[in-house]
């Protein structure tokens, strides 16, 4: 299918997310099926959480937070896709988050060939994200140049751009991960994803 | 399809929830496709965010409830179930949920079209379902006595009754509304409803 001529659907979610792992196996192929390209936007949940005043839901002693662990994985299951529960979780993702954008002003094909394999390697291969030399060794993977992307990680324009986007995406509504925004129509987890696709097909509903 | 012998699927709710109101249109269809019966609870989310310590996810001003307000009526159209935006809400559920409680001692299928009426007093005609005359009203209109009723409303045993519901909620995991419960397995909100499905077919995925 074609282009459309629409704007891009944004994607927004943060690397340690197991609903935003899930949403991005499956929100390129959907939007493709109606001719839509899709944006994808890094973020920290660490500070929309404080910005919004929200509490992170996985805090490891709550009823809610037994039960997310447990839909992480069932959720996983039922679409598909798959999923280790992380031994670590969460994890800070600032360098992951920067590594993309500075990655997306190179390359944005690869860019996004490294977020994928950045959220394979933390929920399925149990890897420790949050460390600048995993994210490194796994850009080099992608015959990124290592030390390239080092130094774009101290980039004070890469940390600028990471702080923008966290910012832009308080003062548009995001308030967790992942949210897909289609035409200023947001919708806000892996499970809207049917609501997602019938939005795209019947242009609302 | 004939009764499988199974345990009855526990449906935990408050008649304020908007999700729990979607739930209620489709879960008993969903049970006995599967031949399941199903047993409801309604409870007081008031009570289950006290003892969890979690807040109301509509508190009228976040951006988190900007958009469930937004996301209830949308869900709505997509689940195919009749919904107007109430003008009062959330409201207290007492005299709704112990009505339930005495009419089930009673006639547990009068209950169940009891609680039907209540949810769409409320998500439909824009009732005020929190006021005792509403709820006689509601019940009245489906030939239930009205002054044995009002007698229940103040009994002490069904005030008691709804405690214990509420306190069971919280000791199995109850967090929010709705909760379907097969077989031990939990399962949180109206999106969760296809997992539902799938869970009854396969035994488990």
């Amino acid at each position: 299918m074609t282009d459309s001529g629409k704007a891009p659907i944004d994607f927004w979610f943060d690397f340690s997310s197991p609903y935003g792992y899930l949403m991005s196996e499956k929100i390129d192929a959907v939007a493709a099926k109606y001719g839509r390209k899709v944006k994808w936007h890094p973020v920290l949940l660490g500070v929309i959480f404080q910005a919004t005043g929200s509490r992170p839901p996985v805090d490891g002693t709550s009823s809610k937070s037994h039960y997310m662990l447990r839909d992480f994985h069932r959720s996983a299951r039922f679409m598909g896709v798959p999923y280790n529960p992380p031994s670590r979780f969460p994890l800070p993702t600032q360098n992951a988050a920067r590594a993309y954008y500075w990655l997306h002003g190179q390359d944005c094909a690869q860019a996004r060939q490294f977020a994928h394999a950045t959220y394979r390697a933390f929920f399925v291969d149990d890897r420790d994200i949050s460390s600048p030399d995993t994210v490194l060794d796994i850009a080099a993977g992608l015959g990124v140049d290592r030390a390239a992307l080092a130094a774009g990680l101290q980039d004070p324009a890469i940390k600028a751009r990471l702080k923008d986007e966290c910012e832009t995406a308080v003062s548009i509504g995001v308030f967790g991960s992942p949210h897909v925004i289609i035409d200023g129509e947001a919708f806000f987890g892996a499970d809207r994803l049917p609501q997602i696709e019938q939005w795209l097909e019947s242009g609302g509903f």
